[in-house]
């Protein structure tokens, strides 16, 4: 069948990963196709405008891609959102790869959350969490359903076990309150010249930790059933509002006006409040 | 003036920290005296059972002792609370002292908490932190207020630059989730026999850090003034219920009768339970 050129070209920009390796390119990809074919009964097509889905910087030095899809109404998903950055940096090139998924006040569980910060070919920054949508401190039954009875904690520990693998602390510390106890927040730093050991961590950890964490998502999360009252839903609402306004702000609302320039990044960042329906807030 | 020999011996039995090192006990009482200093106006005198103030196993390797002053109603404090364990154990001995301090639903400000876990002459673990008692998520102004103003970040990383400290993740997740973006959890090693260097680094850094947050706590949390309604104070009294019946249950449910027996932990438990109102809960 004949395929929209134009929509077509998009969505490959999007999936092409241009700038990282095969083997980062291929796990985004796979991660991706995974979400995208489990919940696509939920998700309506990438409708960001064409200078959105790809943008770069007047210097082409700094290229970068968004992919959003929103959930229909009503249904569990508010919106999926992948993106990668490249940035040719005075210390070497920066790619920025992430996934995340924010889910719909008829459910109360967690989002899903994965970024790769590559900073060198010998430096990764690893991040992977289901951020929890409620006050765990006085929902334990939440914790327990969501974090104790997933074993989320046994990702966690095998990376910690890797020599080349240190803790990472956000420098914001209202990210470090809306992770989850169980969060993945790793830096990898591999010798100077050992791109061969990044790659095996990557494969052999960083990969198949994303997809199994991934899959508890889509299992239980996602697609697990949850009964909401209205007043649930209200509540809900209002923390998500104040978690995506908060966390756009501080995670884009800085870097991309320094990467991109003021135009670029106020044209990308209000697409994105467009479709997190967080203006106003 | 001529004191009451049998409370003046209690408060010694406390004070002393017969256990820890000269340097340990020092720090403790420090901290004590300038604690209760400050909030002796709103305290009322530690009232717990003999039985309780000073406690052991039968077969006599393990030692504890628990002080608990309530705060006078209505007042800012809902009490404070320090202890000491010493147990030998087939590893070694084993030294925990702690002090901690919850306040009342007339304000909102966060707790405090500090605990030394030493497992050998060789290795401690540091638990220092102003849990805070509202969800930081949807209150980003009072992140700001007791966590940014008050720059409790730069002792975290004072501590996080010295080589022999390595961050330290609770076991329980309900605990991880309890404490704050700026809580430091540090597990410090020396080399086997660098006894001295323990010293050094608790003298210099440990000691210095306490001593500096607790005055923090005290200046902005305890005696800070906080605008309350009604519908605040029956919120923080329920989350703070809720807190306090928890921890209490990861912290000393599962460790105290093992070290001291049922009956003795029963007791203490049941103390420690009968003062921070928790039963029933």
């Amino acid at each position: 069948p004949q395929m929209d050129p134009q929509i077509e070209g998009n969505r490959n920009r999007f999936m092409d990963f241009p700038y990282v390796s095969g083997l980062y390119r291929d796990l985004m990809v796979e991660l991706v196709l995974t979400m995208e074919s489990r919940l696509e009964p939920y998700l309506l097509p990438c409708t960001l405008p064409q200078d959105v889905q790809y943008y770069h910087n007047d210097a082409r030095t700094a290229h970068g891609s968004l992919h959003i899809r929103s959930g229909i109404k009503p249904s569990p998903i508010d919106f999926v959102l992948g993106s990668w950055l490249h940035c040719e940096l005075p210390s070497g090139a920066l790619n920025i790869t992430s996934l995340s998924a924010y889910l719909s006040p008829l459910t109360d569980a967690p989002n899903f959350l994965m970024e790769l910060i590559q900073s060198s070919p010998t430096s990764l920054v690893f991040i992977l969490d289901l951020p929890p949508r409620k006050d765990l401190v006085i929902h334990s039954d939440y914790l327990k359903t969501f974090y104790e009875d997933t074993q989320l904690e046994r990702h966690r520990q095998l990376l910690e076990k890797i020599p080349e693998v240190r803790p990472y602390s956000s420098s914001s510390l209202y990210i470090r309150c809306v992770i989850s106890p169980t969060a993945i927040l790793v830096c990898i730093e591999t010798e100077a010249g050992k791109t061969d050991r990044m790659e095996e961590i990557v494969r052999d950890y960083v990969s198949a930790v994303a997809k199994e964490v991934l899959g508890v998502w889509l299992d239980r999360c996602a697609c697990g059933e949850r009964e909401m009252g209205e007043a649930d839903r209200i509540y809900l609402a209002k923390r998500d509002g104040i978690i995506k306004k908060e966390t756009l702000q501080i995670d884009l609302g800085s870097s991309l006006p320094r990467l991109f320039g003021q135009e670029v990044a106020g044209r990308v960042l209000e697409a994105i409040q467009e479709v997190s329906h967080t203006r106003g807030i």
